[in-house]
């Protein structure tokens, strides 16, 4: 049964931004979302962002971290040599039932480490993956994995393909999820080595696989869940921001290189801002690592304190909504996760 | 000594729309920039494509192709099995000397294979790679290698970066250019390991290596030069183009919704056109494939006649710049690309 109200550890320490930026999101999602939440990191700097934040109403605790993980700490290193790093102490106010879920903005790889060492993983999972849920034309899609592993077995792929489509069923109601692998071509056969054995194994499978997506064909809605290694899917993700930014800063410039223009601009400012809110990455904040056990959520290092915000919220959602029970119960009931394993096939 | 009128010769069955499309695209570019053509392909549809075009002013010629390579054709079969593809007998008028230089908006890795066969390739260069060139906020911006190859070892995409930052000097006229990898952080140590072992070797090279690029990086013009494997390049390329495509969809649909926004964006018409000829991928046409022994431009499958038209003008500029030859005697002067080589570097 989902707790009555979700508590959600917070690590305050990580991002490029650090405690400044993401208290006061996450407070903000507390208040708007009726959440109760645990900062986790250096006491001193936690309390100095709460100083000027009105936050009497709200059900919050601090615990502290000594550690900070840095972004270019090395994941393997994380567990053994920063044991009272602010992630591990989420993660394991999370094991012990203190939160129900965590959000950070620290480093991925670390991240999903911890995560996977401190909470375990779901089982039959070989490895944990990051799905960023990204707008399209047609709604919600689902791309996996977008940085937790960047060398890939095509079993691993297949795995992210059976989470990805289990959480786009039971979470986000999508009926009979379209399942496509990320490639540069529409043709059977293309693609680098990595894709072409995946895909064989993908037509093996019970998913509603639909072959070949293309770098075009993430906004259309042709497929509800693409399926990629964690290096292509990071790549695209950052590209996506990146373009988004860049188009929006275009934008501008051409308005204002005229008076008629510009006062266009000012009569259609709504529309412009309804587009920009619909491209903006921080709208949808955080990408949930699926394959724990338990709610993790990771966001960007370059956050501000809206996407912070939107990553606690959809936090207490999947708490809500007992998104990790189902995504379990819809991987058991699923035997095919067993069959796309290293054991059964240590060759691929 | 560059050709007084450069001479291309058109794949014109290339390309998902045919003759229909890049003949007249090719014709246009000829009549706007004084060139020579030769159009390949099936001669009875090139000629009923060419019916309702004024062209007796252009200097014209048709030969005709019995074949056609298609995107579904395995690129190592098309060299033995379509000896009169179009696409091979536009090479074969390249390596004759009758033509300058080739376009075709056919299967990039056919293409690839055929001019590495009929025209050979730079001394020292194992593979040839598709260099696009991409807008950013500071200026172009080369990405290499964006589909000719997808499975790549450190070496190649050392040379990849060795070749596109001759061009970037020589052709494009950038003083000292900036060569980045495409990896998923900005930290040293992010990537996969293919990006890590090619890091080491960028390091050991006199380049002006400013280390990792991520995606959001595209259009800073951090770097003047982006390397990445042809499998990431391909998926990064098609992605900008349905995002760019998709935000101008979602833009005219927010203005849509109301009258006040509709009026204003009469009035600033002009500017959302400039913006859209900012964005619109057909704006840069084709690219280059270097490393061949000659010109060889790469259009997508998708072109339309406006990036036919464009991609036919950048061959001509380059048969006018010499930029062949420039690439040659830059890389001859480079003795690094026998450094990172096959023979120098068995192991990577």
């Amino acid at each position: 049964m989902p707790p009555i109200k979700p508590r959600i550890a917070i690590d305050a320490m990580g991002g490029d931004f650090g405690p400044e930026v993401i208290v006061p999101g996450a407070i903000e999602a507390a208040r708007k979302k009726d959440l109760g939440l645990i900062l986790v990191g250096d006491e001193n700097k936690i309390q100095s962002a709460l100083s000027d934040k009105k936050n009497k109403d709200i059900d919050l605790e601090i615990v502290h971290a000594s550690e900070v993980v840095e972004m270019s700490d090395k994941p393997s290193d994380i567990m053994r040599r920063k044991k009272d790093s602010s992630i591990q102490v989420a993660f394991r106010l999370a094991r012990e039932g203190k939160a129900q879920g965590i959000v950070s903005a620290g480093n991925s790889g670390a991240t999903l480490a911890c995560g996977m060492f401190i909470l375990g993983r779901i089982k039959g999972i070989e490895r944990p993956a990051l799905a960023s849920i990204l707008p399209s034309e047609k709604g919600p899609v689902i791309l996996i994995d977008v940085g937790a592993n960047v060398e890939c077995k095509p079993y691993h792929l297949v795995q992210f393909g059976l989470m990805a489509e289990v959480f786009a069923r039971s979470v986000l109601h999508v009926k009979k999820p379209k399942v496509g692998v990320l490639t540069i071509g529409e043709e059977e056969g293309k693609g680098n080595n990595l894709v072409k054995e995946t895909i064989k194994l993908f037509k093996m499978s019970s998913m509603n696989f639909i072959g070949n997506i293309e770098g075009r064909d993430f906004f259309t809605g042709k497929a509800d869940v693409i399926v990629c290694d964690g290096f292509v899917g990071n790549v695209s993700l950052k590209l996506m921001e990146g373009l988004a930014t860049s188009l929006n800063k275009i934008l501008k410039e051409e308005v204002k290189k005229s008076w008629l223009a510009r006062i266009g601009f000012l009569m259609g400012i709504r529309a412009l801002k309804r587009f920009g809110r619909r491209i903006d990455y921080a709208e949808y904040g955080g990408a949930p690592l699926l394959g724990l056990n338990g709610i993790g959520i990771v966001c960007h290092g370059s956050s501000n304190s809206k996407a912070i915000n939107n990553a606690v919220i959809m936090a207490g959602e999947f708490i809500r909504n007992g998104a990790n029970k189902l995504l379990i119960d819809g991987l058991g009931a699923n035997k095919e996760i067993q069959l796309f394993s290293k054991k059964a096939l240590p060759r691929n």
